[in-house]
Formats: C-alpha cells, structure tokens, sequence
C-alpha cells in the first residue's frame, strides 16, 4: 500500500488516496482547534497521541462486533481506513449532563442522564454545525427515515461498549461524538476518530478531564492529558 | 358566568379565574413584545384584533372537527376558554422557508418546503425557549413518546386546515406556533391562541407581510395589517 495525493487537509487529520480506491490513509495532525477553528495551536505530539487512542479503540470495538472503517495503524501518526461518503452529521450521544446540553437547559455539568440521548448536529463549518432534528435530517435529504433510525441504534450500541470499555479505565464517558458514513455497498458505518478530542472523558475517581475540554477552557494541557488516556488503554490491553 | 381573580398576566394576555375551575377568561392586551420581551409597546387594538382573530379561527377549527379550548368570545378583548395544563412546549410548523429556519441553514426566506417540518421549542422564558429535540422532550418529562408522535399529528392536521383556510384569504400560511395542553381528562387538546402574533402569514399576491414581523423587524404597523387579516377572515364568513 502507498500513500498518495492530498484529498482533504482537515482540522485535526490530513487524508490522502492510496492505489486502492477504497482506501484512504489518513495523517494524524500536531493542531489542536476549538470554537469551530477561532482557536488554532500546534500540539507536538497530540497527531500521535489520537492516532493510537483511535487505533486501540477501533481494534476494541472490532472485538465487540462493531463495524467501522479502520483498517490498521501504519506509523504512529498515520492510519489506513476505509473510504467511506460521509454522511454530514455529528451524532452526538451524551451520559452526562455537559457542554452544550448543560447550556441549553441551565444545568450544572455531571448529572447522569437517566438514558442516553442522541442528538445530530448539521455538519457544516459555515453554519457553525447547527443543532438539527430528525426533520431537518429529511429536509436536507441527509438521511432517510429508516437511516436515522439506523444511526441512532448504532450510535446506541457503540455508547453500551464504550461505556465498558472506559469503565475499565475508571474513566467516564460522559459525552461523544460520531461521524458515519457509506461503504461502497451503501451500508452505513462508523468513520472518523474516536479520541479525547471527539470524547468527554472524565476521570472516575477525581473527576479530572481528560479531553479536549482542558484545551477549550484553558484548565490544562493536552498532551499529558491524552497520554494518560493511552497509557490506561495500553495497560489494559497489556493486562489482559 | 363571571370574571374572577387574575392567575397569569402574559406578555399579550391576562388569564382569570371564573366560577367554573375548569373555565378561564381570558383578556387579550394593547401590547406587543419581541426577543423574549426585550422589545415591548403599547399597541392600542391590537388586543382587540388578536381576540377577534383567534376566535374566528378556533369556530373554524370546530368545524372542521379540530378540538381545542375556545369556548366563546365574551367582548371585543375577551374570551372564555377551557382550562389546560399547559405543556412547555412551542410547537412549530413550517410550510415555507423563514425566521429561524432560514437562519439555521443559511437559506432565503421564501421556498416552499416538500413536507411540512414540525420543531419543539421548550418554552421556558430563562433560558430563552430553546430549541429542542424529540429525547430532549423525554429528558424533560415534558412528555412521552406517544404524547409527541400525537403532538405532532395534531399540528399536522391543524396545519392542513388552517392552509386551507388562509388559502381562501389569500395568505401563505408559511409557518406557526401552537401551544397544547392537558385538559381535566388528560387528552391533549390545543390551546393559546392563533393570530398575527404566532404565525407567519404572507399576502399570496404581494407577499406582504400581514404577522407580527411587521413589528418584530421594524417594517410596518401592527393594527392595520392585522386589520387586513381580520377583514379577509369577516368577509369570508360573511361570504359564505
Ligand atoms: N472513512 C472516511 N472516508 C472519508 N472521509 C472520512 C472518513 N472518516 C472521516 N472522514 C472525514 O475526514 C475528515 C477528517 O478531517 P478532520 O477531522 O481534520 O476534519 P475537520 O477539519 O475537523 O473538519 P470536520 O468539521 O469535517 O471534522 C472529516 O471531514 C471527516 O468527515
Ligand atoms: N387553555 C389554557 N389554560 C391555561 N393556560 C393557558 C391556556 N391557553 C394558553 N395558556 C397560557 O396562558 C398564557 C398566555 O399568556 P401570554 O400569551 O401573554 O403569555 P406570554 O407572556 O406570551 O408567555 P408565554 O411565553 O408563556 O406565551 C401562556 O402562558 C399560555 O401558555
Ligand atoms: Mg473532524
Ligand atoms: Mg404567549
């Protein structure tokens, strides 16, 4: 497998094709972003960092039954994956009361939601990805009816596995968000990255966050922060 | 019956108790307000208006088999209605792109829309009647899952109707807010009020604005456009 022209220079990752054209090769970048790019830093050594976590928990939830696009880690900032049409929504699946979803309803951060709910927000940069219901989903001839459902139940799924899986960090997965999209044969699957950037991650003993939330509010310093997530991911893998 | 004690007094309506628990009088006032009553005026006629409007839309709900809470217009500002438990929820149809909705997806006011899209806003003044989605609603215990699919249903039917209506005025119902309650049996019924003040209405052949944007965007006079809407709807009547 060779790794060939640029196709998207992101935020976070830089995706490049490969002599397979369902194949994509991805390169995990050292930027950090928030408020939809507004705020901008080099990170020397988060591209690697987000690179393993997201490789690890693919590999996990390969384990538990659940398809996604990545194929396996090429170097430690670089991945291959399977080409997928994205499908421009953020699906977002929150345990914990945080962030936007505190905001809206003026609630402190850290109840727990009695069930998790699922919300999709339009990805586009230009509308600042706006919060969106199931309609506006028909409406933009995103995703069918039966597809909404679909995404829903998946993004379900992968929340009751990784929720173990973090469980087993003492970490607690407080909020996530996924990316899907569809596979040469239409089926819809699970892309993009799961890492601290896309993850509420909050230590279960000290209620530290170990995610991007220390970068956004300036409370602390990525790298050490992602590390000590990959450390517990590896020490898992290890311990087994 | 009589008017009694003051319960509630609204940014466009008082609401007082009569002899009957189950009945409210409901006087409509001179004043219009905007983004969440920061902008607030007296309006003299316009309380007047919206009465007489409502009224004659509810007796034409009745007719076509739609069941709310009007019982009976009392005197020009005021009429008596069945007593709900509001549900905090503005319901929202859409026929035709505008307000928010354009906002939200950087689109022209104006394009008709395929289907007609429903959004639930919790109405909640604090926290400036957010936008909300279907698990939100369940978060909230504003509702259960088969009181939102009827929710929805019945904005769809009275949206049917009510176009048909509008239709014969000449108007483009382009979008509106309704409000539901519980009655003393628990059936969901609707409630408020319908007028200028909570839809949109555009006239067919100038596409005027014949609603409360007049006020809301500084382009035109309340009383005399809501004087235009009243006029088509006493003609109709004294049409048929
Ligand atoms: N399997 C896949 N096939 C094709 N594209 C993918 C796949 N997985 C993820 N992508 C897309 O690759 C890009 C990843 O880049 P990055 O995460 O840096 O984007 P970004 O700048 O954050 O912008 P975005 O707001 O689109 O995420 C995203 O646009 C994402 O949707
Ligand atoms: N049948 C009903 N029984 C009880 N309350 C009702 C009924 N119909 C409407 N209401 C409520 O009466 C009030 C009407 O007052 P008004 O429309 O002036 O309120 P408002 O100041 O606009 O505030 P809101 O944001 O609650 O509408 C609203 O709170 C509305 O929910
Ligand atoms: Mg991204
Ligand atoms: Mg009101």
């Amino acid at each position: 497998m060779k790794r060939n022209g640029l196709i998207y220079a992101g935020k976070a990752k830089k995706l490049f094709l490969t002599d397979d054209e369902q194949v994509l090769w991805v390169e995990y970048l050292d930027q950090a972003t928030a408020l939809n790019g507004l705020k901008k830093d080099k990170v020397i050594g988060k591209g690697q960092l987000n690179n393993k976590i997201t490789s690890r928990i693919f590999d996990y939830l390969t384990e538990q039954g659940i398809d996604h696009h990545f194929i396996q880690q090429k170097s430690p900032t670089e991945q291959i994956i399977q080409r997928l049409q994205i499908i421009p929504l953020e699906v977002v699946v929150r345990n914990v009361v945080a962030g936007s979803f505190a905001k809206r309803f003026g609630l402190e951060e850290g109840q727990e939601l009695e069930q998790p709910i699922v919300e999709f927000y339009f990805k586009n940069d230009a509308l600042d990805d706006p919060f969106i219901n199931d309609e506006h989903v028909l409406f933009l001839e995103i995703a069918s009816k039966e597809e909404i459902a679909e995404l829903k139940q998946l993004a379900l799924e992968i929340n009751h596995v990784l929720r173990q899986l973090f469980d087993q960090l003492s970490i607690l997965l407080v909020d996530f968000k996924l990316e899907f999209g569809r596979n040469s044969q239409g089926k819809i699957t699970l892309g993009d990255e799961i890492s601290p950037d896309t993850c509420r991650l909050w230590d279960k003993e000290t209620s530290r966050h170990l995610d991007k939330d220390v970068y956004r509010r300036n409370i602390g310093e990525i790298v050490s922060v992602y590390e000590e997530v990959l450390d517990r991911l590896e020490q898992l893998k290890g311990g087994k």
